[in-house]
């Protein structure tokens, strides 16, 4: 039996040596597996590309350094690198149109990789992302000016560092989901985004969830999954 | 100006003194406000269960004692008390057919409190709610042997103490968002769910997203939401 | 010299055994010292009221449990217990004419005790004390339609359990000073009420500072220093 | 009613792109609003600074980084660059004349910068500023000595790292509030700034509010803002 | 050779079973073992004590809850029980007549219990003890005016919780050793004694050293050391 | 596929409502499933033991409350509750052997409801368990006194609370596997356990390894899983 | 007596100044001491690995720095550097035939280096070691896939960071000990490594002990002691 | 009076601008002040140590970096620099006959910064120091062969990393005080010094006190002062 179950999974496995690359997910999870750049060499993230282009899969990067950047793109054609975001996508030929709302709201300008990441990873997923940056809750009246912005998403995803409040707020004002993505920026007592974090963990808003500090692809992929499946379902697909 | 605006929002306020009720929340974001009883006299809920159902909403309060709870169901005829996830609900006349499907995995036998209030959650937003109890990561063959069960949900809620792996694992097998809720359960290193919290959050599964220790409540209302939404969409409302 | 220092300084102390009560601080601070009783006895209590008392100080206890509040009411005629607050006062006959106003601003129904000590203390330095509860960020609309009763006020004080977000908000709209007293309400990852000293720490609001988790005496005291202060320039003494 | 709120709000928010300035703040709040530059771009600060001048209001950034001075002071003409407290500042024409005092006392001479950045915000503020240096509490006769110095403060600003137990002693020779600003000052067990910190929250002094760690800006900005206040209450404007 | 290091070694440990009783302690140490009873049975701790008193050891004990006071004054004639600081020694027929000064220094009238420890153990140790209470650094003029009672001492015990600033103002008094105790005493953010112990590590005096939190008796014996070792270095014994 | 590997796996689990018994376990790891019975109801509990009796596995539970022990042991003939360890047996009429010896240390007295948990867990794998109660290292002669009953074992486990050194010690004498646990004994900076833990995780001695806090269970029987597979290697089975 | 004992002992201990080296380990613990190279200087090294050599044991160093290894190299012929590891061994001429097998598993291609470190440890002991890198439980099948790789392992080490739940799983698998190596890959509220620790010491599974974060070689070294203790009892050695 | 106050004590402050130095410091606490060097100018310390001299006390500074060394050697004359434990001394031309005798044991040779700061430091205090390196626990015959060493020292100070161990071992075999120094050394989980604090914190051995992480300085200040009087008392002066 266990032979068995060996057999049967491991086509769906590209061994590349250093890592392991998991050509089902698509069909499983809905979307082909995320290469995180961080600590892998340059040789593995090539590998790791190409096993995925050659199942036919829509490949995208995170955390993908700049030189790294510059090396894959000369080898990739038609790689496209976003120095903010850091992430890296070597789109199919044929990417379909946009759909599903995705809206990042930001609190501070230093948040803006963190914001630029989500965006990235939701428009990859397929969906149309509207950005609206530092509207932080010193300024209470910042936010509500743009509420006909974010209004009607299928999705907010909410980036801040320092206290972490935005969420809460722009919670309070929505009737979808909220994905808080709490950043590093501040200093002193903010311990790298602790604060944000437990800010966020401890919202009052009902609609919000969590994600790992600075972890603007996750909170962009389940935001982009979120609104994805949501527009295909008034599709009737 | 701001008188103009004090003036009109006010209406919208149920001032029962020690609390200021918010009923345009279903409004605003889809459901009516949930009253978290822990530290409220019990005149207090009473003032806001009233306003709540004299504004014709359908009330649901969590974190409620039991003595609170026979206290309750006694003054509010009709109320449902729920012992094992402490929840209160006074369901209105006409209560919607249920549609959007949320599973709730939990690890353990004695996650089931929290999993208990996700669930209850949940089907007071209208979903239909299926349990899969004490599935955790040790006997590795435990989860897939319920795939069926959890395959097509629309939103999956994973309950977990101790090192809180199970969202990861669950997030390999679904292409649906998964809420993870880590429990305090545990003993020694556990640091009463931080263990689990952290697990969670560095969750290298895409599509886990997670909420404060022990909330099953915003668990169960974050899937609940995410169903919900997804059943209008495919019924076309 | 150093006995000269010491023969020169003990008069003003009133050593009553287990405690040194410092009866030159009126002069040197402009108000008593408070006598914060949790444990102390009974005795060491009573022992330090009847030394202000005799150097014709108001006096004023914090964080006295029933108990206490119970006995000290029978041994001090005139003593006044509030019960929410956890407070005891004796006051003088000659007590001032409230000036300088104080808003004290709590976040959930939960905060009330803390906010209450801060009210009774404000109240004690001889403050007109404003108090609006239930105003957290998740419903933004509450807090704007306070406002005209907050917008006047020469100090606030905010009191906030879970992500302790309202001083930030509340400093937004105000020209004087703001005191953040973050509550250990909340659960989980609220960690006691360490989240919401975080998140006050954090506050990019630049008028907001903090004092200890649950301590509704020192906000109050702050505040009431600042309105007092201010209260007497405009009178000119 | 919401998009008369948004055309009501939007004038007053000079919105450049990467960052929304709120013109509002000084009329809201009593003073602009302070640039904050670390991980902002050149760019984004010479945006927000141009906003704020041709609004008429007197520029005031902090954590300026020297090469960010140096290229500000090139393209503003009378920009002042303070290079111990990395302050930039341009000022109006017509300054008003300096009233309230405000004394800030540091520990150690380590804490300079931090005290540093606290004066030159008071002074901005309007206010007038006395510096006592290296006054740490392991030299007792110390800070006596210049007792006469800060005896008639409005607001005392007290910088300090290592055990941060300075605020406690000030605050019981001051009958005026006390801001400690903990600094990362210190090694080993300090845990850059949290000894300090803690040290701060649990002073026994009841006059005593805390900012965040190296915070100099809010402990000078809270300070000013009670001493100005104070000023114009006794000139009776 | 091991079997001669264990038979070499054994007679000097009295094996009662759940414990090794330390004999040869008071030889190697200088006093004998002493006996910690939080955690232990009562059978345990009387078997333990009848083995140093048979070695002809002078007993004392530490953590001795009320109820194991009370039985073993029952069982050991002659055993003193001290409520306060939970103690309870079996005095030698011949106590040496008390030499070296040792002074228990506290902060607050909260702190007794832990300043009791030390103090009766410094006693234990035939140390002369001082006390002085209740002269926390919020009171600045009270530690100088007892300047003359500890100005002489062999060593300093000072034990305060809060923000744990007394032994730091003490160490710039004195030219002897200072032990700092810090205490569990306070709240919110002092953590159980954290903040205290924290102060106390980063001291800016050089001759303050830390024990564990409310280790009365480590503080009260290692002052007991010093002293008790100078004493006897100045008799030439 | 799916639903022949959950078809091919359900019959080794034992579905009892609130709990998925593994009965594959012995197989696939060596021993049966052992039961955690912090938590659990009675009802739970009860079925969980009798599907591992109807699968003839010997039965083994931890964490015991006295009164679960005393009505578990009336439903069930021939059950064996140990109230120092709080555990509970219920053997197979044909108990095999003890073989594999392993050693418990513990460092102090206080430490022996853990210990004892460890030895009973490594007892009913089937080992040769000694006892070595009280030889902490701040009696360094204690524990060399006892080399010769531990030098031979197959696997050590060593209990230690507060500065939890005890591992280190024992690893510099043995050329076995020493499995730490930390306990919560201690007071003060001890933070229930977590000193021992640190303590133990970094260990200058090579062959030590931890587990949980308290977790007297796990470290006992992963020594007895080493001693137990040694001896069946040593006897060629 | 004293004397005699060191006297004893010295012969055993090579004392080359800044180091004592304890030629005795390998005879009480069964391998000779490993030199752990951060924070020595070069010529302390070359004096410990001198008197090793001298001893005739078999040289094992890790964290050795690329400079240290090169100079290493040309100072002892013979010497092996592994880069990734970052360790170096001089091996005796004679090496044993390897026996005992040991599994190294990885959760992601970042752990590599912690993961050599270990498999250069166990093989350094005498063991052969299997290595599977990139199987984490995102992707639930990879493990499964490779079970017959390390069904028959005598122990295995699982090397994982972000929520280090891979160690649970493997437990799951198998019937030998399993050693969990968290180490510090991820980011955000990983802290370096703390999450995976956490992690694993939670772990469900019986069979997982933890060693510190990022020791690939304690990790490595306990498993081989393991699997070279089994082998010789199988072998009747 | 406050005025007299503050004339009587301001000759004994050398007031050089950033710093205050206190020359009263040898008269009330027995030795000059010392110079910590980190975060100042040089200016400044060439200010202090300029002050110190014409006060004809015995300059000692530490934390002194290599570069500010340099240039301090130049300015003064027989100025003495450490390069291992970064002190600088400017010794009197008549300098005491040693007398006390302090030992200075560490576990590892990373740890010999630390240790020889300590030893600098006692030693400009007047004492005599004994080193011993490198006899951390895990080799238990290393501490025991060099105990005629440190068998009759007047003070001991154990500095040591990872688990902090050695001072519990230490303390059970002298009958004098031990100061306990945790150093930063270690690895992962030791978290830049925090286990050997904690390890230290509860050491088991009641002569143990803790100073601050890395602090040399500190403990060999206080073990100097400790054999400094004890030496003093001996030779009746």
């Amino acid at each position: 039996m266990e032979e068995a179950l060996a057999a049967s999974v491991r086509p769906y496995i590209a061994d590349v040596g250093t890592a392991k690359v998991d050509l089902d997910r698509q069909e499983r999870c809905g979307f082909p597996e995320v290469v995180y750049c961080e600590g892998k060499s340059l040789e593995t993230i090539e590998n790791i590309l190409r096993s995925l282009l050659e199942a036919g899969q829509d490949c995208f990067a995170t955390r993908v350094a700049p030189e790294q950047g510059a090396h894959l793109q000369k080898v990739f054609a038609g790689a496209q690198y976003n120095e903010i975001a850091r992430t890296l996508r070597i789109p199919l030929p044929a990417v379909p149109i946009p759909e599903g709302k995705v809206v990042v709201i930001s609190a501070g300008t230093s948040d803006r990789p963190v914001a630029e990441e989500a965006r990235v990873t939701a428009e990859w997923m397929g969906c149309v992302v509207e950005m609206i940056a530092d509207v932080g809750v010193a300024g209470p009246h910042r936010l509500p000016a743009y509420r006909d912005r974010f209004a009607d998403a299928d999705a907010v995803v909410v980036v801040a560092g320092m206290e972490g409040a935005l969420p809460s707020v722009v919670g309070g004002y929505v009737d979808c989901p909220v994905v808080g993505v709490p950043t590093s920026v501040g200093y002193g007592a903010s311990f790298r985004g602790v604060a944000a974090l437990l800010g966020m963990l401890n919202s009052c808003a009902s609609n919000v969830t969590v994600v790992n500090i600075d972890s603007g692809f996750k909170g962009g992929y389940v935001a982009g999954l979120i609104a994805r499946r949501l527009a295909r379902a008034r599709n009737g697909s």
